[in-house]
């Protein structure tokens, strides 16, 4: 997805903290095109300190004066909209939203999100300029977010998308040793089973699920190499201290 | 998924700001349950401030000494970690993490989420003490979420999990309006071909793609009835001057 058609607009923000809060996640999610329109106050020292390593995209932020000069060029506006407006708009959440947004992109079209202000969103006047509005499903005890936040969540569902396929998909797809093999599992409950008859842990007369309870536990597992070793070098390690700790030795 | 059973853990937070901003994005999700190992400055009016309308959930926090005190009663515990640890740990992004905790809790089991400090993270100690690590997959270009944001992506992931199936599917499910029939739309068809014959717009003798373009136009945007009644007697009201401005009449 390339980012350098996508535009985050921000409606007369008050806080400038927030701006450069909202200028942080776009660059986190690897955005970086800021459109204010009239912002209250900017540029201001508390945007640049959250926007922290992000104030490049505040240097490079344009200043607009109507929404309308924001979306000029864009084929496609997605505005963000609490629940129950008069008139019912098509509406999307964000994860429906990044799609719309991926295939506008893709056909290299302009695409602009418009934020609205902290305490009164956008009006209906600028909404009814919007193609799609956009809705976090917020829950109903406390549904307002703050508008950084609000940018945070959107901009993360495009980086999402446009991540899909390349994340990892397994929680063990980067892992620094190989897997074991079976054939060496097999040797590892043979080594394991030897020392708990030895240490007199497991009766060979009457071992219950001793040995199915250890399989499934180290199955679920999946060891690697590494750990395999370490542990194969900790039962040689028992048997020996275990072979020196008898009496008849 | 039952809320109560997950709670969110700031290890060391130095910004009251970023503790009342995690709070409010933890209520605007649903969820409720703060532990804080160790903050900084607590309680802060910067933190009341930042929470907004979530000012009881820092009133309910919970503060502890340190990590093992917060997650002694969990089943499940899940740490944020950057990239690149030197020994790899199973990774999760916040979408498959979000699944993790819905299996654990729906076991009926506790669940922590664990977020280090805002300069240095969670420490190599403490996310060994981590069943998994969750990663937000965040752009090479300045990969630091702040942290009141990264509370923002895992608990929206968590929300839009509870909520699986019971959004809208499509953008106009919460609609004003019955749908256009089929037989209505033809009617409306002939009426429009009817007025842009009479105005002279639609040649029928070279009619070309003019009724095929706005068949395709009027068909993709499924116009409601009361849509269809606005069009109808704009076409009505035209037909009517067109024919009041006829030289004839």
């Amino acid at each position: 997805m390339n980012s350098a058609n996508i535009r985050i607009v921000l409606v007369n923000p008050s806080h400038p903290g927030n701006i450069g809060g909202a200028a942080r996640a776009m660059k986190n999610m690897g955005l970086r095109q800021l459109v204010l329109v009239a912002p209250r106050k900017f540029p201001h020292e508390e945007a640049e300190w959250r926007a922290a390593s992000a104030v490049d995209l505040l240097e490079q932020a344009v200043v607009v004066e109507s929404l309308a000069e924001a979306i000029a060029d864009c084929q496609l506006v997605i505005g963000t909209s609490a629940r129950g407006r008069r008139i019912p708009w098509p509406v999307l959440d964000p994860r429906r939203c990044a799609e719309e947004v991926q295939a506008s992109v893709a056909r290299d079209e302009q695409v602009a999100l418009v934020f609205g202000r902290e305490d009164s969103g956008l009006t209906n006047e600028e909404l009814q300029t919007c193609n799609l509005h956009l809705h976090i499903p917020s829950h109903e005890d406390y549904p307002s977010l703050n508008l950084a936040m609000a940018v945070q969540v959107v901009s993360y569902e495009l980086r999402m998308l446009a991540l899909d396929g390349q994340l990892p998909q397994a929680s063990t797809d980067e892992w620094d040793a190989p897997f074991s093999t079976m054939e060496n599992m097999e040797r590892f409950y043979q080594h394991l089973e030897q020392t708990l008859v030895q240490i007199e842990f497991l009766d060979p007369a009457a071992p219950r699920q001793l040995m199915a309870r250890l399989r499934r536990l180290y199955g679920r597992v999946r060891l690697d190499e590494m750990e395999l070793n370490i542990l194969r070098g900790i039962l040689t390690e028992t048997q020996r201290a275990a072979s020196a700790g008898r009496p008849e030795n």
